[in-house]
């Protein structure tokens, strides 16, 4: 397909494309003539995952071009490119070693035993997602609100249950580097979906405690 | 307690508290002498919460000050506080009115009315969650993600058993000015536990499927 039909299906204007393809968040196309190229479906499949990182996870670039790097390297197995992809997402910045930290890295690493999850704790000396809990548990810590083993054991137990839900829906997708991109667009996407739905669940329920209707 | 003391206490320095005072974050403490004033139990409550926010929520000040006014505004009762200081926190900007977001406010009601969310239907009009809902969905369909009912129902589920612990946390707390701050802190200060967890159960379930280890 010409530019024109790739800015068509994926909704994303020509100029912007454009700049992806400068940015090298896109391959080229094959030069037809010397101002055309054409376009395929992996064009426009990259080009959904790059606006999903750029549009809704708000990835800057640079990070883009280090998640579709990891996506797109061929000699290394799926789970490795995806872990890569995952990692290069944006985290929270992890804080300083300090008492609550310290805390919190033994209450992280007591949830995970807790619910089983060996990966997890054979990743979480270098996992950012490992690092992100435990400055989360820190804060929490830190501000006196409660985070116990018994309070993040929820958490856990709902990201268990969505987890195997989204692999679930995954593995529907055709082929290993399908699979890849549409794990990592999945894990962004799906971040404000859940974010806003747990507001909307939390003021139901307040109503269903606090309020009078409807 | 002096200036010091609260420092101490919250693990904050006195001067970002000297700048929380000036902005409006803090009501001022009672005069004791010319240089000095006497904080209480409230001041160290409010300083967390502000804290949550501005660290953890990545709020701006401005918008931290609204949250701040919203739980302290006594002429409203608990809900109607909790609802305002939560709109106040930061959403994903909405999007344009395109075919995309039509079928996404479609899809969005469909699955309050499937789990049954009557309040959440009641406020849709107007809650920014809500907004931020159809928004994210709106994104799933133009990029060709899969994100009917069935695909959201798990995150609905998910969310609607956290809301039933997070309320049952917040109930701990005394009063209902310390309810509806608590609110307005754990809403905050868990988003980056249950993101972290759903990255970590991600790469649990990912392992399981693709890995081949440990």
């Amino acid at each position: 397909m010409r530019l024109a039909e790739l800015s068509g299906r994926s909704g994303v204007s020509t100029a912007t494309i454009k700049y992806y393809l400068r940015e090298g968040l896109l391959p080229p196309g094959r030069r037809i003539t010397a101002t055309q190229s054409e376009y395929d479906e992996e064009h426009l499949r990259r080009l959904r995952l790059v606006r999903a990182l750029i549009q809704i996870g708000r990835v800057p670039v640079s990070t883009a071009r280090d998640v579709v790097a990891a996506v797109e390297d061929d000699s290394r197995d799926q789970l490795s490119r995806l872990a890569t992809a995952v990692e290069a997402l944006p985290h929270i910045p992890g804080t300083e070693r300090d008492p609550a930290t310290d805390l919190a890295r033994r209450t992280a690493t007591e949830l995970l035993e807790h619910v089983g999850w060996r990966f997890g704790l054979a990743i979480a000396g270098h996992a950012r997602a490992f690092e992100t809990l435990v400055a989360a548990i820190a804060a929490l810590h830190r501000l006196g609100y409660p985070c116990d083993l018994a309070d993040l054991l929820p958490y856990a137990h709902a990201a268990a249950e969505l987890a195997v839900s989204e692999l679930d829906l995954v593995e529907e997708h055709g082929t290993p580097a399908e699979r890849v991109e549409a794990a990592v667009a999945l894990t962004v996407l799906y971040e404000p979906v859940l974010l806003s739905l747990r507001r909307l669940a939390e003021a139901e329920e307040s109503n269903k405690r606090f309020g009078d209707g409807p």
